[in-house]
């Protein structure tokens, strides 16, 4: 067993808040951080690799997995199922790795109430303003005016589950937010639940006591 | 009302690990934490300040505060009661400042448990060792053996207690533990529950949205 347990972070946002590209910062600054690799029933794009881009299942598979508990959140999207399996997870927070999740809120919530919640950390990107996240959506790509509009509308329903959170920032300075995420993750990975060796040390302590007394 | 609202923190740990040190510390680093004043129906002795030192009360006034919730914790002490009043808590909270409380783990569980609890940040210190935490305790004053002896075990009583805390430190390097108690507070106070203006931030964007559309 590691000295610490990973955490199972969640960063969630509409699109265009910053979030992939605080992802990255967060990767940079620690390499050991993680994203988790989703489970899907689609069929793999040209140069899509299994197990990297995506783990790609039958939907029996999927289905086997959901009912048994594998997988910690799952949904149904334009007839394919994609979800987050459960046993890498595992593995890498017992290993002392923090793993990284970027999903929406239904995804968020499901991972909250999961077989792991316990060690879950989650945060939610805001953006300063509706007119700066349409800026963004706009400037990265050549979408026509009613598709920037159905995004608006998907970045609002996002929006409006930004309370159940554990941190919800405002990213009105990129630096800043950055640097509060650190600060967040650092702080967590001292939390009580997942400092599994503590309790070694207590029993170190006990030793000692009882041998003197 | 504050831009976020103060923290709760109590620190609890056994005479000798340090804790001391480190309150002096985190008020160095920021002035604006404050050490929260206990009520006590003790007599005042030579030189203490009554709403300084103590606030001191008659027991029947004592009595009343706890029965109308007044007190976040209280303990009968050779005949003597002290408690934290959860008045000037409420007030610094709201004014957005931290309150810092120097507490046993009984102490500790009344105010995880009051009606401040969501507010509540808990830290207990752990020494390295019993040795270390004994020369620590024989170093500071003259005391007999026999005082030296009981003072362990009451240090002993409080370590049995160090796994109802939200984050539980090693002190075997000063200046580590103090990084990390910073690093702690900083992170909580960004946390969803310290962060009352963010749903005005949230009403702000709705109403841009809804402007919009």
């Amino acid at each position: 067993m590691s000295d610490r347990r990973g955490l199972l972070i969640i960063l969630s946002s509409p699109s265009g808040a910053g979030k992939s590209t605080l992802a990255k910062r967060l990767r940079d600054w620690d390499p050991s951080l993680q994203f988790s690799v989703s489970s899907t029933t689609r069929k793999p794009r040209a140069g899509e690799v299994d197990a990297q881009d995506y783990y790609f299942v039958s939907e029996d598979r999927f289905r086997t997995m959901v009912n048994e508990g594998g997988m910690l959140e799952h949904a149904r999207v334009f007839g394919n199922y994609y979800g987050s399996p459960r046993a890498p997870v595992q593995a890498a927070i017992d290993a002392g790795r923090d793993v990284l999740f970027d999903v929406d809120w239904q995804g968020a919530q499901q991972i909250s109430n999961s077989a792991l919640k316990q060690y879950v950390l989650s945060i939610f990107i805001l953006p300063p303003s509706i007119n700066e996240l349409r800026r963004r959506l706009i400037s990265r790509d050549q979408d026509d005016a009613a598709t920037i509009a159905s995004r608006m509308e998907a970045s609002w329903d996002e929006i409006s589950h930004w309370d159940g959170y554990d941190y919800v920032l405002v990213n009105d300075d990129l630096d800043q937010t950055e640097a509060r995420l650190k600060a967040i993750i650092t702080a967590e990975r001292l939390r009580l639940s997942q400092q599994p060796k503590l309790v070694d040390h207590v029993r170190a302590l006990q030793s000692e006591f009882e041998d003197e007394t």
